[in-house]
């Protein structure tokens, strides 16, 4: 596990859009936007594989797709903090809402919220 | 600043899945389109929204962003987690590689990465 | 087959635009979101079925999809417009292109697009 | 105008695919997802664009643009075919479905559907 936080990643990002004098483009909309596209850029690696298959990519895949998955936790985190928003409390807090939506001892199983849908 | 960490997290989500016998969905081609689908869900807040608009959304908006921002977070740790890909390391070495590809001094003011594109 | 074509739809779109004075909010910009966005909702039908799963959705759900089909197309129409580009010849340019890069020959029983990827 | 038709379009794809044996790839879920993919490569052109200026790209932006509009395309009307949904008609209904959620007279000025969002 990294000795480093989300909060040492946070200040990180904010040093390298300050000293590129790159805050000006970073409206939220904009960062929302990156992200999605940094999404889909995670995505194309997995758009031919059967669910199996992306279990078990190759070691150059997997390079690939973590370098991805990096672009995406970057615009993700640099957005959250644009917007002042704690992303680990908020995920708990969703964490709590979805415990209460999906209680374990009536969809264990019958995977109801993927079934029904 | 939360008092759980990243880790926190990865372990409360692989709680949740476990206690809903949900791992069997939780395969990374099917947990990268859930990302994608909630990356929809989040851009919605900002398409008709200018860049100066979507940097002062109302306290109700804000709101509805921060519970879609943890949706997008939650599976791209879920994803992550379930490839054995480590976040915080990631990132941090994709601003290493950012840091070489866009030095401060050349880019700095001329934002070439954004105009050049 | 419809009788109505892709130019009746281009016409039908722009009067409902200016009927509701909606033009102002359609820069290529947004309508890219907006395209995104109703992309997402798309693939969410789709996000915990495997393949074979999604060859045989029953008519309800075939319904939601074509809705949503509907709304990509829409606003890929109007995005399209907007900058004057003819979707059918820029597709058959693309085709052209692709038969090229993939000939018949040489990827066909291989599929090498894809596995090589 | 192109002097071409969308059914000749899908026609065309048909031939594509089959020429090359790709059909078994092109399960709704992958065409899906290759939808999402390419939808990401059409909207990195507009990422750090303000309204204003994804209203003029250059020339070669515009081919660029074009390009990523074809490949959207092209997914969105496999993917239809392989549904058996018919893109124009599924457009219409949701025309007219649209017309009386959001009557002229009532939302003209108002963009209600856009403010109250």
């Amino acid at each position: 596990m990294s000795d480093k936080s989300l909060s040492d990643l946070k200040d990180a990002l904010r040093t390298f859009a300050a000293e590129r004098d790159w805050e000006k483009f970073h409206t939220p909309k904009n960062l929302a936007m990156a992200l999605a596209v940094e999404v889909g850029e995670l995505i194309e690696h997995f758009q031919w594989l059967t669910g199996d298959e992306s279990r078990s990519l190759t070691p150059q895949k997997l390079d690939q797709v973590e370098e991805e998955l990096a672009d995406v936790f970057i615009y993700l985190v640099k957005l959250s903090d644009t917007l002042g928003v704690d992303l680990i409390d908020a995920a708990f807090r969703k964490i709590a809402i979805n415990s209460k939506k999906y209680p374990a001892k009536r969809v264990r199983g019958s995977a109801k919220k993927y079934t029904e849908y």
